[in-house]
């Protein structure tokens, strides 16, 4: 594993900082006015690529503007070799010793104040079931230890089709869903507010290639652009009443919050680590050539109204049973054309342990064991007024790629219409 | 119920044509080269907006093209106002003893040998399941006629997120999925072709309005901009496999055909019918305060390579439990937002005698039950070669609205590379 790469930006030399020069992380930003900028994170700033390209600083030589869009889609587009030439190009122009900095720092902005936005228009959404311990917890509440994991389980990295519209940055409020809703008890379903609101701890994988036909892991792995921290909202008493026969849909459909850098496939190359050995033998096409997952430390905070945060869970990504490009290499087999703004939810991230669960359903057991916080308050499910925050960094000795955070709070449900209620 | 309205195109006064002025759809085509244009159907020509734009002889007065893109997007992101002041020009240009006959004759283009496109962007896809009597078949084969229907099936129109880039235009060639297979007997799943490929006879409702929060069913039926016919391919033994407990995946992933005229609600509006009374109460947001179903006669024929085609079902959209304006409603139920270019399918449309069951699962009852067709052959399942087309039209008495065909042929399944060979 290589060392901190130094850059003439200070803040970026840091071992506590996201974004070293090893990092190099694409987000979409304002500083407060209505103009919106493509820009790295470099240490405590972000290198304006839309400002670069403007004055002509930044040309790759494609006669077409890659970075006054607003959105990092015309750079996904153009492929691996673009990909490489700016990473390439930004590391070159911010390394220490760099003989342009003098030209390059004029185009440094305060990360600190800016809004970000989606730094890319996601085409469609799929999200995973793909770590075991979290099947195995969902399914032991609800079938017992014995039938816990579906007998597919072992063989598909079980998916669904999300939401894209749903997709939000973070930042956003998330206003609590209403739906319908039936307790075990209840003779008739009736509609109100989701009384188990829930967060899922997860990684997003950004689809950059589009698919021909169907594809090996080791071209899936190589369509990948980059990945984000993925938080997939559920309401867990719309999803209990709605999901059979034909999966989840108003349960996971009012956000899906993503951190704002997509840290690219290239920075995150020293922290490959293998899926773990299968428990029951893969099909040919789904069999790994090489380590495709990432050890990338994840934790996930929850913070009361006005109140300090509590972690409440760590994991890492390690803990997957099948990798995005595993996922990605299913998706493709029934010839589903896949295309650049795919976004892939790993499925919920839980460790073995209590304390490593990726949601309050799982922490809790169900609702039965409430959690403490710092606060004194406890927690079954989350409130209205808590923010939740997903942070994320695969760690080397000196540095760390790291994602920023991902945050939302719960605002409470909308008031119910008059024409829906009972 | 009107009548026929006469125009001074002799071929849609005709009670066979499925294009009288009555209808008027909007469809996507090329004649042979590269330019692609926006048209209205009218008898056996299409009246080219494109072209009548771009000469000036049609302007709506927006001051920007709606239809020199190749597609009707433009047109659907206006909303109501402009889709009737649309409409009313092409009837009024069109209609028998127009002044304008002269002015618009070389705006027609012949109908016989274009070739269709998508007439619109397909941004995200939802099937549901709202058929009474094809989730009934289903489920009797499944779980015996006592555990049919699921019991959240009479309150909630059950869907699930599909696949947008799937979504193709009729005439498109579909190739047999491979997947991932596992008989009830094997002990472990292969990898292999599709042995249970399947049609599904459907409507789809596109969205030509953005949702905001949660919206009434009046609303939702607003929010539509027109329907087309649907053709949910699917694999019934990959579905089998895969789809506990998150539903279907790749089985329903290789292609949707639609039939390639949008008709619009104002075609249809003479047509409304009501969901059938319902046996369980709905819970008043999923209440109609009119009729929004339709009247539309539907059926299937398949032809196996080179061979004429057999008329395997007849049924009508009237058979459905939820309307598309229903389903729309309860969508939006959790804050998913809605736009323009959602595309719902309204799932299998069976009736409740033989002959009219939607899909060949139903119809070979689960591979039992073989159906012979004209030429002798038969089938549980489709074969390779084997041409689907759909025809739908709501009938008057002296005219229809015709959907035209949504064809499908299915070629054989994708060689599998050696690196997925077991």
């Amino acid at each position: 594993m290589t060392g901190l790469k130094r850059s003439w930006v200070d803040s970026a030399n840091s071992a506590e900082t996201d974004f070293p020069l090893n990092n190099l992380p694409y987000g979409v930003y304002d500083k407060g006015d209505e103009e919106v900028f493509c820009g790295v994170a470099i240490g405590d700033y972000i290198l304006n690529l839309t400002k670069l390209e403007e004055d002509q600083v930044l040309d790759l030589g494609l006669g077409v503007s890659l970075f006054g869009w607003g959105t990092f889609d015309p750079l996904i587009d153009e492929g691996q070799q673009v990909w490489d030439q700016l990473r390439t190009w930004c590391e070159t122009v911010l390394k220490e010793g760099s003989p342009v900095e003098k030209t390059i720092a004029p185009y440094l902005d305060a990360r600190e104040g800016v809004r970000m936005h989606m730094p890319f228009e996601v085409v469609e959404y799929t999200d995973f079931y793909a770590g075991k311990n979290h099947a195995f917890n969902v399914g032991t509440m609800f079938r017992g230890p014995e039938n816990a994991l579906p007998p597919n389980w072992l063989s598909i990295p079980i998916g669904y089709n999300g939401r894209a519209s749903s997709v939000v940055i973070s930042g956003t409020d998330v206003t609590r869903p209403n739906g319908q809703l039936k307790g075990p008890d209840d003779e008739l379903p009736h509609f109100g507010p989701c009384a188990r609101w829930d967060f899922e701890l997860e990684m997003g994988a950004i689809v950059g290639k589009p698919s021909e036909g169907m594809v090996s892991v080791k071209e899936a792995d190589d369509m990948i652009f980059g990945y984000v921290l993925l938080n997939d909202w559920s309401a867990r008493d719309i999803q209990a009443w709605e999901y059979q026969p034909l999966g989840p849909f108003q349960a996971k459909a009012t956000a899906t919050t993503i951190s704002p850098w997509i840290v690219t496939k290239a920075a995150l190359e020293p922290f490959r680590t293998s899926t773990p050995e299968g428990e029951r033998p893969l099909l040919p096409y789904l069999k790994e050539p090489g380590p495709m997952l990432y050890d990338i430390d994840l934790e996930v905070s929850v913070a009361p109204e006005g109140k300090p945060e509590t972690v409440v869970t760590r994991t890492n990504y390690k803990e997957m049973y099948y990798s995005a490009a595993q996922q990605l290499a299913h998706h493709t087999t029934s010839g589903c054309p896949m295309r650049p703004g795919d976004l892939l939810g790993s499925g919920t991230i839980s460790g073995e342990t209590k304390e490593s669960r990726g949601s309050m359903l799982e922490l809790s057991w169900g609702g039965k064991e409430p959690l403490t916080l710092d606060s004194g308050e406890t927690r079954t499910f989350l409130e209205d007024g808590d923010t939740v925050t997903f942070r994320g960094a695969a760690k080397g000795n000196d540095y760390k790629i790291g994602f920023g955070e991902c945050v939302g709070k719960t605002l409470p449900a909308a008031e119910i219409p008059d024409w829906a209620k009972e």
